[in-house]
């Protein structure tokens, strides 16, 4: 950091007091002002660059999470299919989003639709972006080819999803975020560089909507065109639960994306030492973050309990897969409106998220609709009640110091009905831009025999017949030479002497 | 940030040198130097609070290694109950620590024994408390009873655990926190509302006493009340070992809680940026915090490698999960001295801590105690121990720059008796407060036949009877077609056409 | 932090203006622009330290990625003995490093071959040096070890581990950090003690050579005198495949690795608030550390889409674990270089490393070469190929901002020969210096019996017949009371009633 210019009386004293020297005293007191100024700025970057990036991070470990999350809930035979999806999200995503995915979503000026700049990181860093901002919308983009993956595993082609997968991160993710988070986005709150949506812009924070509903519709086409897996529904329609192998991998992968959460909703603000100018020294941008995480916390905390409570009443178990998907779904939830509303709100939020969840289920069983993650029901459903939610509960001190001074808040706060009018004219275009653009590409690849594996294949799983083998080898496989049971499990196994042929099996599998 | 005012020549020459306008120029000068002094304000805040949400991010993943650590320790037949109990902890304990058990812990001015403001974080933010000090507290505030649920894992009813859960972090944890670390608690070395505790007060820096005691003695009490899980211990008394079902959960869980714990202790110093003025410009907090999580690091690794010795010397073999349990245990000890004391005292702790675990655990032997975790041991114990560590070993340099000069320190260390006295105190009070809180508890659930499951229940497992089914589903379950055995295993079995009906099943199950 | 002292027009207006008073007015001004300045040096104090402590502790959870990926890359039977390695490398690590690894390396002033300074933390902090420093170079000097534990894996007696692991983390790996990263290192690019290495020292920013060359070429030398595993090659010499036994654990041990190699590489910047006195006031380190982290994910990314397409190409079917490490070569490659290169020759980094990596591996497997994690080709191999291309790559920018000005630069990039020649001589070196001191010790334990257990240890499986038992028991242990296959699936499994004894042990295993 550039060293502020010392001040020396000895030189300071002959300048002051003498008409004569007024100009040189002041240019010696300024220059040391102008320094003090330089060097905040500075200081800002480097304090809010360190908050980015580190948020960036944790955005980037919700990937992790999304691997972990949709391997233990599908089934072991095609756990490496599912895992690969989802490190290929990761890996295509970041040579498109820096090759065009970035230029679409952020590269101004631009018109309403679409960005036109800054392909391939050009003119970046500048005095709007800086490659931390990059690497934080890079995480974002990859988020939601990774929910889509979840509605359509375990019987889609690895080829198409290649071919959507590079679609959705490339173009239609990137188009959405313009329209609601670049200053020439149409739909954008902070748009600068024109009229606002009904005066006011539609309210998505971190993205209920442009991430969540996004990768949720694409989803819901997916698995509608594809179809239910084979034996999801038996002959008369009823439902048939076909189990994820691992619930310590659901509980893994889901805590990881609560984890990373936190640098999705918080690290959302992009800087953190903006003052708000009040009088309470105390309070500003660091205030709004930290509220922001406790409101993301509350709504996951009271969707994860509503859910468990309910699913006691509903099902007569405590089921802990269930659990993770309710919490999940009250963060989906509040990510849109997480920045703007009262802890107590995030605790509304939550509870409604998690009855929003169990009744797409409802419906989604009904109507014979089979995600194996439950994706488009919870960050399509969720999403979009989290969307309708801001529009209610966003509170005018909050919307006014993150968005704008004068701006429409939430309809039951006492903000008029523009905003909320604006969430759903943003939920309206977002399930018609994902259906109009991804309805179509789900429907030629199953045109061209590009979508759904054969039923052999299904049946057999893909890991086997794609991916070069079964993703767990628990026995001992160079079949050469085999430990007899007994040796094998030693001491804990009392009855590994039993000559039931049951037992000896047991022992050698494990 | 509020930006400084610009410094303009032009406009202070004028002023300067002329008696006539020294008032103008005082005023033109000072504007300046006050809006430096308020944006260093801002900036110090945004600092900390980034420091401190990012810590509490790190906190909170510990409750992640907590489900993981438990369920790699339990049969596979509990995987799910166990996670279920790590996933309410954190939700459950999101809601009451919001509610009221943040007020009891932290909502001063009040009395020494509970606090009685912030109820719904009412009046938060404030220049005293920010959200993010909430979302720190509150992740400790979910370490405890994650403690406790290890000791009393694979035969404890559901609702018992949402009971007692409940009762812990949102009454019994947060009195204690309030005694040891609010302003206004009898114990705190922090305390500024009254006389401190024998001139010095309790230093429980992170929570040796605070969190690892109160969730060990109430996993204690459980343990005790229930009795050992079936099969523990054989007829005549002796120990049989009912091993954990994944050692990788198990190595997965200890390595996430050791990182999380850069958050937990490092952390609780809640700011880094501020100067302990000294002639050393580069020393401040700042170094600190690193040299906290420096002895945090030593503690953890000379009691890992302590026990990896002298288990090899002790059971003949060497054993990972003993070698995690060890780390953890020095980590636990760690907690509450490791700001004040010097990097080669921590291996000091650490050592120590190591053979305090292997005497707790041969002493639960002895008692058949039987706690699945070790938790009381291992939290308990050792946690005891960092407790009279610190009064022993913490420096007089560090006490002063930490707490507050002229304090007493530790015994071994020159600084008297006073202390250590008031450390055995806080071990003397948790232990009376948690016993005569929880014992009792435990007690009635026993008595209404809340607290244990059914003989059969616990042979056939939680998972079965009360959460839905199995944690693991290796094999295709539909069960209407399967690959022949020499298919699935393909190329990697070169056996695969042993006609042996136990290869084949070996195949199948895989 | 210090205050600033309040600026009071009342106290300065008298001094101002009148010639008498000018050395009060001047005191009084110049005091309060020094606590400014002094300000500003605590405050980049307390950024610079959060950052390098938050990318530590993102070093450290690289531990429990390469304990993740060792474990699922290795057969279930040997998973507690290669787990157990990885954390005693953090463990023996913390304490070898902290007496005298860290004093070997950067305990300066000293010769350029060996620190000899700081031995336990000694005279630390200093305004050289605090904690933090020592924690993150703590962090780093467990990671070689932990490479090298992956060639070696699955047929090394556990003693043997725990010789050449301290003699390489405590003075194998020190020595060349020293070289290379101090400033007294004879090819060190930050050397201030003496002349450069041809007038430019060896550009390695974050460890391409000094880690991952160095475990790598360890690695090699471990499994080439110790030989292939049994049956990891037959009778005529084709390559067997010897499956890890869970590709869950192999994504999420990755994806842990890239998440950790934003602190190893970003992070090794050491500082982010420095200013690099531009013109352009938003760009200064901080910049430099995000382009560093968009290089190094870029790599990665390239690495592992590279490594999908190739693979399938030349293997046949889309591998999940195949492209893990693909993009973990890609990271290990741009580790040198990725704070001096442009993000689009990062992706040529990233691209070439891929193909590396598939070349070594080629051939290893035409010599009969067995390294069970490809440690040796894919971080010596990658890691040599990632020191060349940033002696072809390196930006003269770049360099000059982030070493000094006037050096060396890439010679594709017009910076002449010199820079490349000197990446030639620390990839030599590096080669050298391992090769001399690691192949004799191996050499040694294998002459003294101590490196490879016995052929029967070997089939069996490590952890049974040193480890205390295996890894997993996914069955009910206990023995005396089984349910009934029917009981256990219930609902999800349609076909428990069938009579067929295959089906009944199947359930039974789940």
């Amino acid at each position: 950091m550039a060293s502020l210019p010392s001040c020396s009386a000895a030189e300071l004293t002959p300048l002051l007091g003498f008409a004569a020297n007024a100009t040189a005293a002041a240019d010696y007191i300024c220059d040391r002002f102008t320094a003090t100024s330089d060097k905040f700025t500075n200081t800002t970057y480097a304090i809010d660059n360190t908050y980015l990036l580190f948020s960036a991070y944790l955005v980037f470990a919700m990937q992790l999470g999304f691997a972990m999350l949709c391997a233990g809930s599908v089934r072991a035979k095609n756990t490496m299919n599912i895992m690969l999806t989802n490190v290929l999200d990761a890996a295509a995503g970041g040579l498109s989003y820096y090759i065009f995915g970035f230029a679409f979503a952020f590269g101004g000026p631009s018109n309403g639709f679409i960005g036109k700049h800054n392909f391939g990181l050009k003119s970046i860093p500048s005095d709007v972006y800086d490659y931390s901002f990059f690497l934080y919308q890079w995480a974002f983009s990859i988020a939601a080819a990774g929910i889509t993956s979840g509605s359509i595993a375990e019987r889609t082609q690895f080829v198409a999803y290649l071919i959507y997968s590079s679609f959705l991160t490339g173009f239609v993710y990137p188009i959405v975020s313009h329209w609601v988070w670049s200053s020439d986005g149409w739909a954008s709150a902070s748009r600068t560089s024109g009229s606002l949506l009904l005066g006011s812009g539609a309210i998505d924070f971190a993205g209920s909507g442009v991430v969540h509903m996004v990768g949720g519709i694409a989803g819901l086409w997916g698995a509608l065109i594809e179809g239910p897996r084979i034996g999801r529904f038996d002959r008369s329609g009823r439902s048939v639960a076909l189990r994820g192998h691992s619930a310590s991998l659901v509980v893994l992968g889901s805590f990881l994306l609560w984890f990373g959460w936190y640098g999705f909703n918080p690290g959302s603000f992009l800087t953190i030492s903006k003052s708000y100018n009040t009088s309470d020294i105390f309070y500003g941008q660091w205030s709004a973050v930290g509220r922001t995480a406790v409101t993301t916390t509350l709504a996951g905390c009271t969707a994860g309990l509503t859910t468990l409570f309910s699913k006691r009443l509903l099902v007569g178990h405590w089921n802990v897969t269930d659990v993770c998907n309710g919490l999940l779904g009250g963060l989906a939830a509040i990510t849109s409106g997480c920045a703007v509303v009262e802890p107590w709100a995030a605790i509304v939020c939550g509870f409604v998220a998690a009855w929003v969840l169990i009744g797409f289920n409802k419906l989604a069983e009904k109507f014979n609709y089979d995600d194996p993650l439950e994706a488009a029901q919870l960050h399509g459903g969720c999403g979009a009640w989290g969307l309708l939610f801001t529009g209610l509960f966003a509170k005018k001190q909050y919307v006014h110091e993150v968005y704008a001074p004068g701006r429409p808040y939430g309809l039951f706060m006492g903000g008029g009905g523009k905003l909320f009018a604006a969430q759903i004219i943003q939920i309206l275009v977002i399930v018609g831009w994902v259906s109009a653009t991804m309805a179509p590409l789900f429907y030629l690849l199953k045109k061209l025999n590009l979508l759904r594996v054969s039923k052999e294949d299904e049946m057999a799983g893909m890991d086997l017949t794609r991916h070069g083998g079964f993703a767990y080898v628990y026995h001992d496989e160079d079949g050469s030479v085999h430990p007899p049971p007994g040796f094998m499990m030693g001491k804990v196994e009392p009855t590994s002497g039993s000559p039931s042929p049951l037992h000896n099996t047991t022992n050698v599998v494990v």
